[in-house]
């Protein structure tokens, strides 16, 4: 029965993949409700599930939906999954440049939940980009530029879809279980044959602490094991926010400038040079030094920017019709001193009240809003110097804005 | 935000009246949905309350409808709640009892939830019998003849009853918080002067543990001080189902027996003069000893039975039409030996099964169903000795039937 096995679970108790299977397919048919499944969600994020359990539920997610299939590309394929961060569009600037040196990248992302932005998002930001691929237009443009971004098809994992839409609206995104079966899951549907992991710890992040991350590059490793993927994970700071800009426009541009070399060194340079060539060193086994020099060459050359050029034009969108909002205001420091942080989580939920992100899953996105940063932790700063520019459509409320920037 | 609340339960932290208030009434305008109130419910149930949150969450469930002023009656009233159990008919014995000693009883009492019956569903076993009085309704029946028992008004404490709806699908039912603030706000908002609470302990309670009903009685005094209302608490025992009968006429019958003074000592009976003598005790202040021998004169006399006749009169049932299915089983001894237990839970199932509850909200009730034990704890049976009869309509599963009788 329904109550008895939220019951189990409330009391911390072990359950079977035949009770998992059944309250998530019920769920899936309508008859288990969505209170219940909040309810045993939220039973899961503070009882936990034993490895077991995860094992069960990711297998369900998986049956839930097809599993692609991949083998025809003929080579050894590698993805690429972010736990989600603010102003983390890694996934522009590493995807061209993986699939520059000839990586085949089918890329399936999701939109933007809670203070995190999305890539989808970020994607549709470009006019006319589209990211409603059907299974045979994604597997055509793979074959044919090598490349392809698009939302997850309504036939992969259908079921952890459904789940991750009500875990965002209930509280019950942080379980360590939870997060690995959802990632898993879908990364084992979409059928590549390794997976590399960027999980985030920090205030900006799902989670919180770098034991937490630990446990959770664990538990996907062991879940990859048993479907025979080679899982490697990254654990990344989320306390301060990936490179100068948040907001869905604005991280296109920047995302840009990294592939064009255009750049400086920073937080997210760095980072996409840590993923990228290690998405390299998993498909072509190459070494890590080999690999870190392909990366510099790609986009020296302009392959990977030029990689860029042909995913939008494939997915058509129309990179001369991108544009930032027009009205913007500058933030100015209150006093003299150094920048000791800037705080991912409060400009996080500054860019979702300037609407680029969702408060609920009607909300629509302002593609052109968002911040950017004009200085970086560690640099000194005199008053009235500027901080950071807000690009707005609507007066936005900045309160709380004294709480982004620590300066002393 | 909704979330944000969640997530600070989630963790384990406290929530400010303010909090509560905000979230528990943006449930009742349909604000925060079915589905975080679950989550929400779960957190609480595995985190906790402090008293400072249970104090004012029982605040928001009372301030949420009216509050009943029963100062007419010039006398003090006193009012019994029971945490529920299988077979408890106390209240339609002791209700005519008290009210038959000259104390005014006005009662509220709720449907069957779980596996546990309900006053009122027994009572509608009664062909005609009005459970939805008015407020009005109720205060000139009180006045008249001094006893009424009918449904929980709309406009008393609307949130918990719609709280308890939730929670009785959602696995959250077994929080001493949650329990206390749901009793204490319905008891309060009703206007009595004094509370009587018998909590029951065991396989077929809410509570599994002595320990849980001692927090729970703690708890529900201090609240009644917060108010200025005397409360007295009874943990009594719920291994064992309560009386002969379970099943909703059969155990209006069971009750008219022990009313009319015919049925031998038993757990059932020995509770009821229990509870009764207490509310004897505390309404009037009478010593123990004189509201004991109130309770054996006022059945003997046969006052007591006679206020259950006005009681059913006044509430247009007609006792002639009141009935058991015909249609019935003998439920036989398998071996010699002694009853060592009759498991109230287990028979609590059966009597769901055989349609005398419901498994979901929607679920109708067969009045005429039910159990009827043959045997008590302790009594020796040979092998084929009738150990139940079981009424029925439709021919009952009968699985797991042998877990009810413990016999060796």
């Amino acid at each position: 029965m329904i109550v008895d096995i939220i019951n189990k679970k409330r009391l911390g108790k072990e359950l079977s993949f035949h009770e998992l299977d059944w309250f998530f397919n019920g769920y899936l048919e309508g008859k288990v409700k969505d209170y219940q499944m909040a309810s045993l969600l939220m039973a899961i994020c503070i009882q936990g599930m034993s490895d077991e359990e995860t094992f069960a539920l990711t297998k369900v997610f998986i049956d839930s939906g097809d599993t692609l299939d991949l083998s025809f590309l003929n080579t050894t394929t590698v993805d690429k999954h972010s736990t989600g961060g603010i102003g983390d569009k890694t996934t522009l600037i590493i995807a061209p440049i993986v699939a520059s040196v000839g990586i085949p990248i089918l890329k399936m992302s999701g939109r933007g939940l809670g203070y995190t932005g999305g890539t989808i998002d970020k994607l549709e930001s470009i006019p006319g980009f589209r990211v409603d691929l059907s299974e045979e237009e994604v597997m055509y443009q793979v074959q044919n530029i090598g490349i392809v971004i698009t939302g997850q098809t309504a036939s992969l994992a259908p079921m952890d879809k459904k789940i991750y839409a009500l875990r965002d609206v209930t509280g019950t995104v942080s379980s360590i279980p939870l997060i690995a079966s959802s990632i898993m899951s879908k990364k084992i549907a979409g059928g590549t044959d390794k997976i590399l992991i960027d999980i985030k710890v920090g205030n900006g992040a799902l989670l919180q602490t770098k034991e937490d991350a630990q446990k959770l590059s664990d538990l996907v490793i062991k879940i990859g094991d048993i479907y025979q993927k080679e899982v490697h994970t990254i654990i990344s700071d989320m306390n301060t926010p990936l490179g100068y800009c948040i907001g869905n426009s604005l991280e296109v541009m920047e995302a840009i400038k990294i592939l064009k070399g255009e750049e400086k060194d920073n937080n997210l340079t760095q980072l996409c040079l840590e993923l990228a060539s290690e998405m390299i060193c998993m498909a072509k086994g190459v070494s890590k030094a080999n690999a870190i020099d392909m990366v510099r060459e790609t986009i020296e050359s302009g392959n990977a920017y030029q990689k860029f050029l042909e995913l939008v034009e494939a997915q058509h969108g129309d990179l001369d019709k991108l544009s930032a909002s027009r009205k913007s205001k500058i933030i100015k420091s209150p006093k003299d001193g150094q920048v000791q942080a800037i705080s991912a989580i409060e400009l996080g939920k500054l860019s979702v009240l300037l609407g680029a992100g969702r408060l609920s899953k009607e909300d629509s996105i302002d593609y052109g809003v968002g911040v950017e940063l004009l200085v970086q932790v560690g640099d000194s700063v005199k008053k009235g110097d500027s901080l950071a520019k807000i690009y707005y459509t609507k007066a936005p409320h900045l309160q709380g804005i004294e709480d982004i920037f620590v300066i002393k």
